[in-house]
């Protein structure tokens, strides 16, 4: 079993991918911790809950960041247009739900799981890196506890996407991330150079819903709007980012990777870019020296990544 | 025939896709203007110099820039482990040419020769683009009255060859190329994306020296110690980076390419980076906004690009 803490700012690819954690039957989910980005944390945050009620998921939710660690950040508009104004593709919500909140912020909810289970837990982070980077600040010697931290964000060797050179969940904090990055953990990085061509069609996600139960039935409903915001660039379907970072938990073997020191650009034009220096390769001292060799997965095999997502989501 | 300045700073490759310029029938060299790269200023004028005397190359030597065009940018070491000390593979070279240096700069050589010539002069450029940035500062009207720049420098989809995101010509002056790509004025950038991938192997050199004159016997001596350096990376063989730019003037149909803005990153970890925002991709408003559109190579046939390089040293 795969003991897991999920960090995630549902969003509509994230209520997809903790569908997946939830129903996969070798991931023990611990605990969901949510963060800013897809919409603010308190939007997030009550969006876990609706899904942890609606779903009935065990584990506890915890909040976390709703600003930058850099706190000179300037702030900026949430993304609704793709996530939708309450950051589930505009479907009903009810404005609170009557679940409680584990009492502690999200990095410390996560420095005492990991602390509870040494060599054990693996982090799974959908959004933007703060709550790891803020765990990482208060305790750096998780990073020797964790058994890994599996990370959906950035992109290296295609366009980005809310940059020509930067993916949304890095460029929402790239000093955390950075911090997440050159971190002694092992830091496994699934970016839009595999998500941003494992896409579900509208109607491979609609035959799930007619044959899946009410769970699949919401996920379908709220995944509307997103799925009409890719048509720019998805013929009639969506990219399933943060499934994509689930299913490497549990199916390493579908994706391709490299290995290398990994840096995040803070500030500048290419603000939030990601940029690995592959091992084996020779470049003058620089920026990247000394710190530990992370895994960028380069390929994906998205058919049967898509087809992974759909048989465990229907297995309930 | 295609009225050709080259700015260069010979240079092992450059030393190459010199010859293929002076020997190509469709190609009228004008002028060679010198700048620092591969070696100091002096270096590549004094090889630029020797190369027209030894090969009899009727266009005038220009002298330019011998400084990034930001002076408080650092100096660095000069890439002998790449070029030699001498900047041509340490063969013996004179120390000083008997051949008159044009008495302008290469910035103004530039200007003036693109005056006399509106519409129909087509710069290539394959060192650090200082002196076209300060042809562009001086008179920048030349933008409208140069046919197009085809520029190797940059990568873009691979990674770069003196920091992970960089690449050398680019990195030498990056506020230089910054100015030369936002110009209104049509860059072809050929990069690493196809220089990289297109190598001739010392075998095939020596082939073409076997059947070739004392100019091609000359080129395949001067080219042994970069082909060494190259062991790392090539097998037996060099990138023929310079060439590529040369090959393209005559035979475009050779490479594939995108279209978008491009900017240089100037300073930070990126320092020297090229970035495409490509045409037809949404990204909210940022840095690339209201630039002109410019050709970037990423495919490249290389066997016939070689070939065509061989038959036309061989032509002679």
């Amino acid at each position: 079993m795969h003991k897991v803490i999920y960090d995630t700012d549902p969003g509509v690819d994230d209520a997809m991918a903790l569908l997946f954690l939830h129903r996969h039957p070798e991931i023990d989910l611990l605990g969901i911790t949510t963060v800013f980005g897809n919409a603010s944390v308190e939007m997030t945050t009550r969006n876990a809950l609706f899904l942890k009620r609606e779903w009935n998921i065990a584990a506890p939710v915890s909040k976390g960041a709703g600003v930058t660690i850099d706190h000179a950040r300037e702030e900026r508009a949430w993304p609704a247009m793709v996530h939708g104004d309450n950051g589930l593709g505009n479907i009903a919500v009810p404005e609170m739900v009557d679940v409680p909140v584990d009492p502690r912020p999200a990095h410390r909810f996560i420095i005492d799981t990991v602390r509870a289970h040494p060599g054990e837990v693996r982090l799974v982070a959908v959004g933007r890196m703060t709550n790891l980077a803020l765990a990482l600040k208060e305790d750096p010697e998780i990073a020797m506890l964790v058994k890994d931290v599996v990370i959906m964000g950035g992109n290296f060797y295609v366009p980005g996407n809310v940059s020509p050179v930067a993916e949304a969940n890095i460029h929402g904090d790239p000093e955390a991330a950075d911090i997440v990055m050159t971190a002694p953990w092992k830091v496994v990085v699934i970016g839009l150079d595999v998500t941003s061509i494992t896409t579900m069609s509208r109607s491979y996600l609609g035959g799930m819903a007619a044959k899946g139960d009410g769970a699949v039935k919401l996920l379908d409903a709220l995944s509307q709007h997103y799925i009409d915001f890719y048509s720019h660039s998805v013929e009639d379907g969506m990219m399933v980012h943060d499934s994509c970072a689930c299913v490497y938990v549990v199916a390493p073997e579908l994706f391709s990777s490299i290995t290398g020191a990994v840096r995040v650009v803070c500030g500048g034009i290419a603000d939030g870019q990601t940029i690995v220096r592959p091992d084996g390769r020779r470049f003058p001292p620089g920026d990247w020296d000394g710190l530990p060799s992370q895994v960028v997965c380069t390929g994906i095999e998205s058919e049967k990544v898509i087809d992974l997502i759909r048989d465990t989501l229907l297995a309930a």
